[in-house]
């Protein structure tokens, strides 16, 4: 039995999770699917790939990835097939894989192209229906990767935002705020102990660096070490980006007292 | 291993689809449970009857569906299982079989009514986990559909708004709106060729009818082919709904230029 | 095949849940993971509770539980693994079992303290993905309760809001308000029929104590038994918390006339 964790930007009212999902067990009824999300921001890549990229190390080794983010959709831009040391993931051509990458090793892409894998007629507008959930379903049953279209020598990739490392501070910025309110920085947690950072700042505030929520009050602001392996700014037992009025991209600062 | 797809207008924050999905396993442990979607407007079976017609055709042959958006629950409306060539249906007598039964051959309808299947004491707010759960699991088990009460002659129908086919132009109205903003015509895109037509009009605004999004370019409308087979209009990586501040029922016309 | 029935605040926009059922599948492929819901408010336990134990007992025996809203997460509360006659619970151990406790037999609690069933390195912040999950994962495998840590002989029990019983009437409140509208009430169906009660009162307003929804006017309100074993106040076809304006813990009287 297979895994295929599902990520789209589809939402939950409509029926495009449902028929993904049809389309994957009339191929292959034994596919075990596991949703990711399916609220990514509608045709946000950026915040898909940080979803993505935050989730995949968790799931057993030969699950396969159908990850759908696609503003292009109908466009010339190609369907990607990308394998790693120990997955399959699948995905529009458009960045949406870029912290998977990140984060993998041995990673081989391929442009879907062989139409004898797609459903018939292909649409304009649902890829994700037509083209992607068959292919993934028949990668599931042990098609090889390299059946479904030609080597892809230059994927897409979203420039990241990468930290600035400086003396006695890291410059970084908010890359995603996820569902409690928590600001997740693009700072990863191994910069911290060799730098001997102690405290964060973020508009003008300085919150302390800590290692759990209740180190500090109801409703006070922390930095701590998030379980995406990066830095993030929180309250406990609250918001912070309610607290602090933050959006993504906002600038953070870690530095010692 | 049977599919069994489930869409209600239940939401996500009850405990009424965990509890559905508990009576049905309990009953049947093998069943594929698939979620459509719960996110129906609450007693909107309208809306109801659009997404599981827009949804059914995707699975596989021999899937069963529960469609619950049941204002009339506790009151004398029936339960009704629906037969067709492929598939089965459970469903208050309502009219939310009205589109898949559109797009059916061969429907075949009974009243539910023997309460030998039914988990008791039957409440009169949830007949989903009291009568069409259980009904459905002992039907993926092999009970006959007419095992579970007479045949039903008249099952209610709602009157689906028709698009008025003119000389050169059809008009037509939404009939749904999706989350991304999409706004669902009730015009079949089987209609356009054969009128040769190539223009939307939608509150006084002319929008050209053209292949996929990325046809204008970004924030801009379109019409299009949507995956459901009818019409929508669009704005290419927007929300069309946002946009042109529309509804649910505002007419728009396809025409020649 | 185990059910892994799975309740948490984690919301659907976060890899969370994912993460969670990726870390379930990882140690035991074949579990059956059946979502009660993650869109309890952030970390409100006494709704988790609510939910929980109102769901938990159409499950089939032997089905295990999951029930993480955390918002001690990192300090020094204990997870909890309970055994009842029918099933299996694991939470942290800040009352979220509460209600399920109430409606069970022969309940028995362990603190989780053996950590070579843990997901290293334990993170602060997500004992969901690094205590709770692996230690679900192991006893669905037929770990034995006992390995996981001691018997645990005071787990936390929220306080719950006893209605009170008086001569000619029974005061309540509201505990839970569904996606409906429906207002749940402290007041146990079964408190009725003995002393022949047929009115409501909330903030002043005399409702009926009727069977269904149908039995008024749509848009009028009524009081009912609920599908979960307490009177709700509800309005056909329409939402009691807007028509009445009504939040968690308002009073509400039932009565003779």
């Amino acid at each position: 039995m297979s895994i295929l964790a599902f990520l789209s930007d589809f939402g939950l009212k409509d029926p495009y999770v449902g028929i993904v999902k049809a389309v994957l067990l009339g191929i292959n009824p034994s596919l075990h699917i596991v949703d990711i999300t399916h609220q990514v921001a509608p045709q946000d890549v950026m915040g898909g790939a940080f979803v993505l990229g935050s989730a995949f190390r968790e799931f057993p080794e030969g699950s396969i990835f159908l990850a759908i983010v696609d503003p292009g959709v109908g466009s010339k831009r190609t369907g990607l097939l990308a394998t790693t040391k120990d997955y399959t993931f699948l995905a529009p051509d458009n960045g949406i894989l870029t912290m998977a990458f990140r984060r993998s090793e041995d990673v081989r892409c391929y442009s879907i192209e062989n139409s004898r894998y797609f459903r018939h007629p292909v649409s304009n507008t649902f890829h994700g229906r037509d083209i992607f959930a068959p292919v993934a379903a028949y990668l599931s049953l042990g098609i090889r990767p390299s059946s479904f279209g030609p080597v892809c020598p230059d994927p897409v990739w979203l420039t990241w935002p990468e930290p600035a490392v400086k003396d006695r501070c890291i410059e970084g910025e908010v890359i995603y705020i996820d569902g409690f309110g928590n600001l997740v920085l693009n700072i990863p947690a191994d910069l911290i102990s060799c730098h001997h950072l102690n405290r964060a700042y973020i508009k003008g505030i300085e919150i302390p660096l800590l290692r759990t929520y209740s180190d500090v009050e109801a409703g006070s602001p922390l930095a701590l070490i998030g379980s995406s392996g990066f830095i993030e700014i929180a309250v406990n037992q609250g918001s912070a980006a309610e607290l602090l009025v933050v959006d993504v991209g906002e600038p953070a600062v870690l530095s010692q007292t």
